[in-house]
């Protein structure tokens, strides 16, 4: 508990960072922008809706009914976009090229910042987001393919450290129904604040990203566990709370949870391999920080770990860091058998590069990635759980 | 396919009175209502969030930051409420009473209908919507009790008939892990226009109503397919697009896709007892409809159906209805088990009355069922599931 207080001012600064990132790049003038020919809807549209739609460039068009309303806005990646109005009462507006991936929008209407009807909505920010889906023409790890596919099922267990009905998403793989005495091994996979257990299914695809690496032989099998680690209403008053807002409640009890609560009932629901080497951790943003503070704090439960976009800063002496865990490399690399950290090239990347380096220098194993041209947003963790899982438990 | 669009009228009719008579109710000026100060945040709120709140009276208060608008109204349950705005630009209403159970609502700020970012949005006509969700202090056999808990999958398959990858979600009886050798009877649910395959395990919590069932021995425990009947475009563009929308596409095939893909699939995929005496089928309004006709057509396959909130206008003549299969009343009482059919008081009863005194008058076995106070909403399909299911597979 100490140490998780001691660091909270840098997970928030880490988290802020990306954020701030973000809202730094250059605003373009949306009047300069065409939509081309072979725009199409985008994937994440709700049924029958014809926008918002994208070009093979990358140009999003947005449009939303507003008859009465004197000014919309779109406002998606740290960018606010003028929307104009038509004389049927439709504003709308097209944005230069956008980043590939998964992107949170809402729209302004009239100083009410609101999701977009035509567009499913996602739970964000600490409230229903519209998302979007831009189609990335060089990867499609993340999509459907003609594999075999596991299933997502929504799972409930009452807490006693939370005094509440708790829910978790659970992946379980393709062959799993198909084997009933097989057993497998589990990544707890944990998502960031003003989110909650539905991201990782929903906006991160989890399930398609593991079916397609199974499929490929690229990952072993393996049942992914999705909880919440709250800081859900982190933003809910629109802007961080801080501490109080990030370490407090469910996020506070979150590692005794885990430990005492989660990992004993799924070893019970499902069929594990209920021991170390077969059991991993891995979060982005604010699940990052508390992966690299659970599974380091208990190197006896967890054998890899895995910190999309945040939590690195934490460690600076390698002497004294979790209880002296890295002052033997030898003894370190026997033990945790992936450790692995990213960061989208469009985020701060200081503490990760400063973290890689002192690692390396310590003859630490580890893995360090940078994910191209992506910020602190779904598309850098899509990309950071593909090369997180390939590694895992492989010579356990 | 003939009976399909001979009938499509009926079903129009069928859909658009439940809306009408909801819309027809008293409009009460908001400027009477008061909230109690036993108020608390609906459960339906995003984390985080203090309104809306509902009173033990259930006046519900609902808040929206709009700044710079001239006009914000909350759209609930047909009517329309004028928002007022503070100095801060928050815009709140107070309702009258609200009927218990789960309502759509939107917001509409300077003329653009969208979701309220402070509640949990739902897939319901043909958009994103916000939903309230208002305790009944008369029930509760669809809140979380302490019982054994089945779960929720989401199952991904590729369908030739549809040529795409479509999503059902399936739910399990809490001991379906736990006993890997038992076969379980099947209960084929859908949804209505405008609404997809995520309906019943979210709006309709079919969980916590059959978990709760099974805990009390009222119903067996059963296995629940949710798919896509198609229809979830029908209110797109604002209101029903008629036949086109409605028996297009996905909603027109769906017979074939559930007949021959999604059975055999579920059969092969879930440790199911495949006949027809483990085999119901059940809908609502839309999805009543085609549990009418499809049930009714294919007495083969299913031994049971049950109807709510549409379809029961398709039968008059009982002695060609369904190529002969009521003209004699001791082969269909034997044959098909469980005919149920519901309406809310709130909706057009007249149809189903009708069908009620036909059957009685036939002497064919059924059960009719009214959900008192309640509309075109899930409150009269909650309930209708659970009196349904509690019929079901009794004496196979």
């Amino acid at each position: 508990m100490q140490q998780h207080m001691r660091l909270t001012s840098i997970v928030l600064l880490t988290l802020l960072a990306g954020r701030f990132t973000s809202f730094a790049q250059t605003n373009f003038p949306p009047s300069t922008n065409q939509l081309g020919s072979d725009a199409k809807p985008a994937t994440s549209n709700v049924p029958g809706q014809s926008f918002p739609q994208i070009d093979s460039e990358r140009h999003a068009a947005f449009r939303v009914k507003a008859a009465n309303a004197t000014k919309v806005q779109l406002d998606i990646g740290g960018h606010k976009y003028e929307m104009t109005k038509d004389d049927q009462g439709i504003w709308s507006v097209i944005t230069p090229p956008l980043a590939v991936g998964f992107h949170y929008y809402s729209v302004i209407v009239d100083g009410a910042s609101v999701a977009d009807p035509a567009s499913e909505s996602f739970f964000g920010v600490s409230k229903m987001m519209s998302g979007i889906e831009v189609p990335s023409a060089a990867e499609d790890f993340y999509n459907m393919r003609d594999v075999p596919h596991g299933e997502v099922g929504e799972h409930w267990y009452y807490s006693h450290t939370n005094s509440a009905w708790r829910r978790c998403f659970v992946y379980t793989p393709p062959d799993y129904s198909r084997n009933p005495t097989a057993r497998y091994p589990v990544l707890y996979l944990q998502h960031g604040a003003g989110e909650d257990e539905r991201g990782w299914s929903t906006q991160g695809r989890v399930n398609l990203i593991l079916d397609n690496l199974i499929a490929e032989g690229k990952a072993r099998p393996m049942i992914v566990v999705m909880d919440n680690g709250g800081g859900s209403a982190l933003f809910a008053g629109g802007a961080p709370r801080g501490r109080g807002g990030l370490f407090s409640g469910p996020a506070r009890v979150f590692p005794d949870t885990l430990l005492h609560e989660i990992i004993p009932m799924i070893d019970s629901a499902y069929r594990t391999l209920p021991d170390r080497d077969h059991r991993a951790m891995a979060g982005l943003s604010m699940g990052a920080f508390q992966t690299f503070q659970i599974v380091l704090n208990h190197p006896d439960t967890f054998s890899a770990m895995g910190a999309f976009s945040g939590g690195a800063g934490g460690i600076t002496n390698l002497q004294t860091a979790y209880n002296g865990l890295f002052s033997n490399s030898d003894a370190f690399n026997q033990k945790i058998k992936v450790m692995y950290f990213s960061m989208g090239t469009v985020e701060n990347t200081t503490p990760t590069r400063s973290l890689d380096k002192l690692l390396t220098d310590a003859h630490i194993n580890h893995v360090y990635y940078e994910s191209p041209g992506t910020a602190h947003e779904w598309q850098t963790w899509r990309r950071s759980l593909n090369g997180f899982a390939s590694l895992l438990f492989q010579n356990p």
